[in-house]
């Protein structure tokens, strides 16, 4: 049995995130999952989504930290609660501040590897830290701090 | 007559960049332009470019303030020698560094605008400041490291 992502377990109605949506047909579609107290993503960039010529554009680098970061934050706040992802309320987190540092560049047309480990969770702010390689060398690394959605966000029309 | 914006004058073979590039037909041609010293973009994002319904997702505010700032960078740098965007040798800029600041949920279906400042120039290095309104409200602020682009990026088959 194929193991589920943290966003299979998304409600759908907060499904339809463009970078880790499983229900935006135009967006990334990342997918997160536990590796024992690390979480992991892996996404090929298309070749689009270049800077120059050979190499990825920095604004997908971060939104990959950023949605690896908002993903990891939910999943570590279910384990916290020692709660199945699939039980209600649902968790989903927003982004409060992201930093990358991008530490060298990014080659495109191979797997990018997203892992992130929980820094701190505090009442209802989880603070995670992100690396990014390809082929094993380390290209960019992340901080996001998230937090749980507004009641207001996740009910639109009540 | 029609004035040209920073991303007009980059070379074509650095004018692919998915979030400003020209020449990427798939991505978001960001266009920057001076506005006495400070520089301003604007964008409105697509409708699958969503968080949750409604909102902006944190990823492409990510990717605009990265490109605007280091458009300003190149903007700035040219300023700074005097020189005009179409004279040799062109300047490029990558990130070294982002961090955004997320203030509010930025609304889904208006243009955004995106403000930079120049705060520090040193040698190769480019800090810029940057905001994120929606509807005149801030939404997200920024700041972006820029560094003169290497010479083995710039050409890379040699």
């Amino acid at each position: 049995m194929e193991q589920k992502s943290f966003q299979d377990y998304y409600p759908d109605e907060l499904n339809y995130c463009y970078g880790c949506g499983r229900l935006n047909e135009h967006g990334l579609q990342l997918k997160t999952y536990w590796d024992n107290d690390e979480t992991v993503s892996v996404y090929t960039p298309k070749p689009h989504h270049m800077a120059i010529p050979g190499y990825v554009y920095g604004g997908l680098i971060a939104s990959l930290i950023d949605c690896h970061g908002t993903s990891t934050a939910a999943a570590a706040a279910y384990r916290t609660d020692n709660r199945e992802m699939d039980t209600e309320p649902p968790f989903r987190f927003v982004t409060a501040s992201l930093q990358v540092d991008y530490l060298k560049p990014t080659p495109l047309g191979v797997p990018l590897e997203i892992r992130g480990k929980v820094k701190e969770i505090k009442g209802r702010k989880v603070i995670v830290e992100a690396t990014l390689t390809a082929n094993g060398e380390l290209c960019a690394k992340g901080l996001v701090v998230a937090v749980q959605m507004p009641e207001k966000m996740l009910k639109p029309n009540t």
